[in-house]
């Protein structure tokens, strides 16, 4: 048995973490860590834990943490990297959910995240978990950094065309909409019924934080700079990831067949057939990514359309897969729930 | 024109009188004040007002309230309550939309809003606001307190049933549920979309602020002690208080031709033709407040069921209905906006 | 491994079968039908099937039936009273998740359906499928009625109390709301997304056709005739059940404790802890049904709250149990999901 | 007072039309028609009209059309085509709502459409009810096709940057997102809350029927033929449409400024602030249209975003504001209601 801890469990990517690993055969949950609801029960706090966790909040605590084969970062940005360097020196496995160690240029991160990265000479280190791309580093890590969730879908959205070097890579757009579950489980005015749930709007079209990480992401797959426009939404509606990415054809290729050939042995990648969209409830509460390639009115635009669950294949889910990989068990141990439609 | 302050204008309540004061005929919008946002604009906090109100939110004044006809309290409970005193001896009228002067026990007050009344010598003197109970002495009152969204509807439900006598005053229910909007604008985890947009519960069952004030009012209806079992739900919806009553009768009556003829010059009250029940949506951001009444199996339990917009209705739209009682206007001035279905 | 047909499978109770029966490590899945669906693949109506179920629909054909242990009827009323007299006759256990076989009066059946019942001499043979009532008979049948969504949610909520006899049972209230989910996958105008998702509202105030199944197994509980004063209303979510029920307490008794010794043995009921309330998303996806005994202000009114996925527990989650339980496999095989939150 | 007739009032657009003519002053409502709810009340059916509409629905009947000064066609493609030759040769002003008159070129239509247009010799006649571009024209015409909801939203977003010429115009992207109202009131499955409710896609990616509609008026504005992608996608709420603008810049210009000069004395056009994004939730029920003009990192990617009420902008209102300019009108008269927010 794998032993298992949870630093910050009170976040979704937190209690959707424990929804995935309470039935997994092969992980033992030993901690889970919560400063502000230390002593409370976990299935208090997520009534759907009720019968299936018994754990109870506990504060952070490295030797505990260092009793555990793997350790999750389900915390906000600026918190992981200030443990991590003590915690890796333990030995344990580390698979970090927030966005400390996305980026290898500690100053484009301090640029974006408004502070200096605290321990910047872990970042070449560290293996971006993205298994479609890194399958084979992540098997041999020690420190994971997980994708975000709209470059989750962005990234494996454009792969199959930017490895074939079949598009203008300088003009890529990324129009994206996300639940408000992206947004965490924070007391913001924003956030409430009143405010988003009978609305859509675009947020942070100057720049969004995802940016860098996405044009890193894609620079890698395609060898070379890329720039992309991308622009979040939010949707609303609580879980889902809808990405529809816009890619200038540079040459005739079939599309379908790029598509299905490249994601033919992912167990998480859905290519439907032509002819079908991909829609968010499709994969409401699974690590299934699906996506759809089309060509509209036989132009030179491609359209690929892209869903995933922001909190499981865009978050825990991608985790738990990357945990798998890590430990040597079966990829898919624990993440072949169904979604839940209707 | 009748010049206005509103105190404590951030919150939905106090938007919600901003949208039907901007284009009321025969007011003059003064000040709104808001110490949290004061000196922002009004509509760059709510964009649907572009165009229609150019004030800024300004700290509270006592001098600047005191120069208007009207003021009106969109606050939590508790503020007015500081307030009003000094202000009502200026002479302006007051009409307070908190629950502040809706009891008329201060004890009583205490116990439920835990902690002393700050001015109980008032309580007496201020009218409760519900123009189909108090019309003349809302007409001449200087301090008015606007009822509660849920005591609204439980009370114009019950009305003529207790008014005619027919029905079992010591077993009364009331099962009523809000939409979110009744929460406010406040940063409360509880009321996030992830938290409260695919859910209903029950809440307050064992106790709500609401509760002695229905007592109050269907007590000074009946003209004897009422006991009600009032459960509130929350509704995943924004806006739309439904109250689903249910009382034993004790006499034969024509339930409808009840209903229709003590109803029948109310200008916001709408008893529906026998076979329909009402919607939420049929008065989503009107006044109106539309009711049905039924008598399931022929047995001897009557059911009511009622709908109102719990900001309009419930709140900002009675609030501004007691306002034109109070100047001599028409009643209905300004209110008779239709509500936006779908 | 059991050989398992659903007749009728294009609608919501058929999909959700699907999901909980696809993954079941002692079912194989050997016909699904559907006549306007025949020959199309189920995961293309179904796109969250997608890797979890190869299987086409095809027209019911009693052969195909006969050749599998257990049929479930996922069909609107009236289907499976026309096909189980010959199907029963081959052997085969059929679990009928309509209203066909619920009621043992054929003559109350008539009068609430519209049309003479076509087999009444098998009603008496029909077990109604509440395993927390009827576990034994459940057991030995062949032909099991299972019970309806707000049955379910009623007649669990109300059992301890009316087995421990405390209570007034002639003036019972169940006031309940469902996800629209609830109406089936059928085109009405009335459940578009434009007229019931910002809405709420009772309906069949007059009477349901879910009364007569619940003061039948209410009085059955009672050994007495129970009446029930029934009101459901539309909630605006897809899935979830939350009742609110009502009953005058006739003697002093320690309601948790009944509660929580009642169902201490129950896989699928969950009595919460004092002072919570359930929550229809703590039980999303899951066949648990949670439930809370409240006494408002100390007064002689009990009230339960009571949540479960019409779905799942109330629904296709049931009929798997009951499944397991003809079977003799472990009752909560398949069942074991954790709720989707958030 | 205007007599107004309105044909096909059982949709949603034509429902909106009742709620923006009833309480217009100069207009007298003189007919509303449906074959299938002839001799219902219309507040029957839209129960937001009781107390604010008395007719009933009547079959068509061209006489009483005839005796209109105004008849809006609120009715399905092909059929305002049908009736149109005959009833402008009575001298009736006709403002029709559906797709019949808004592309000039018959074959194109066909082409979309399916079939032969009925009446291809008025299309040269029919006026695009376009106000910000044709306003003049509209103020002379006799039949005015008003335009659809999505072709609003983009072609008023490109409209300043075509019109300045600074912009690529063979790759302009239009993504866009509709609220459920824009598929009418049909009995359609895949509207179903259960359905639609929970979910995000896009649809009619390989063309959608707004296409050449968008293109032709995009075209005219650029006085050159104008290539877009097109990508509308369906949100969980009722009304709203946001449309997301991709446009490469081909010079230097102070975006800002183009659009505040260029929109400056439109009533219903709202250029926000820069640093503000427009919501959905801020134009609910109202005929504005606001938009916001972005260049993300400053590179040469300009993004417009755009959000209408798709019943009001983007149907009813526009044909109101339509209607107002045909008869001399002020063009905000009965269209100055405030956006419901929350």
């Amino acid at each position: 048995m794998i032993k298992v801890g949870i630093v910050g469990g009170t976040g979704y990517t937190g209690v959707e973490l424990l929804r995935l690993l309470a039935p997994h055969s092969q992980v033992e949950l030993v901690t889970i860590t919560s400063r502000a609801e230390s002593g409370r029960r976990v299935d208090d706090l997520f009534p759907n834990l009720r019968g299936h966790c018994d754990l109870q909040f506990s504060s952070p605590d490295i030797e505990t943490l260092a009793a555990c084969d793997v350790v999750f970062y389900a915390t906000p940005h600026n918190v992981a990297m200030q443990m991590v360097p003590e915690l890796l020196a333990t030995g344990v496995k580390i698979i970090d959910l927030s966005a400390d160690f996305r980026l290898r240029d500690a100053e484009l991160w301090s640029q974006w995240y408004g502070e200096p990265h605290a321990c910047p000479e872990l970042l070449a280190q560290a293996v971006y978990g993205l298994p479609e791309v890194n399958r084979n580093k992540i098997a041999d890590a020690q420190l994971v950094a997980c994708p975000g969730c709209y470059p989750t879908a962005v990234q494996l959205g454009f792969l199959p065309l930017l490895e074939a070097g079949v598009i203008d890579i300088d003009s890529l757009i990324a129009n994206a909409a996300s639940g408000v579950s992206g947004a965490g489980r924070q007391a913001k005015i924003d956030n409430l019924v009143s405010e988003a749930s009978d609305n859509f709007k675009a947020y942070g079209v100057e720049g969004h934080r995802h940016l860098p990480e996405i044009e890193q992401g894609l620079s890698d797959i395609a060898a070379a700079p890329v720039a992309v426009t991308f622009v979040p939404h939010l949707l609303p509606i609580i879980r889902g990831i809808h990405a529809t990415l816009y890619a200038r054809l540079t040459s005739e290729v079939d599309l379908q067949q790029l598509y299905e050939s490249r994601y033919e042995n992912e167990p998480f990648v859905d290519v439907l057939p032509a002819g079908q969209l991909p829609q968010t409830r499709s994969v409401r509460g699974s690590n299934m990514l699906r996506l759809a390639v089309t060509r509209p009115q036989q132009r030179d635009m491609v359209v690929v359309t892209v869903v995933e669950d922001n909190l499981v294949k865009g978050a825990s889910g991608q985790a738990v897969q990357v945990m798998n990989i890590l430990c040597g068990l079966d990829e898919t141990m624990g993440l072949q729930g169904i979604a839940l439609l209707p």
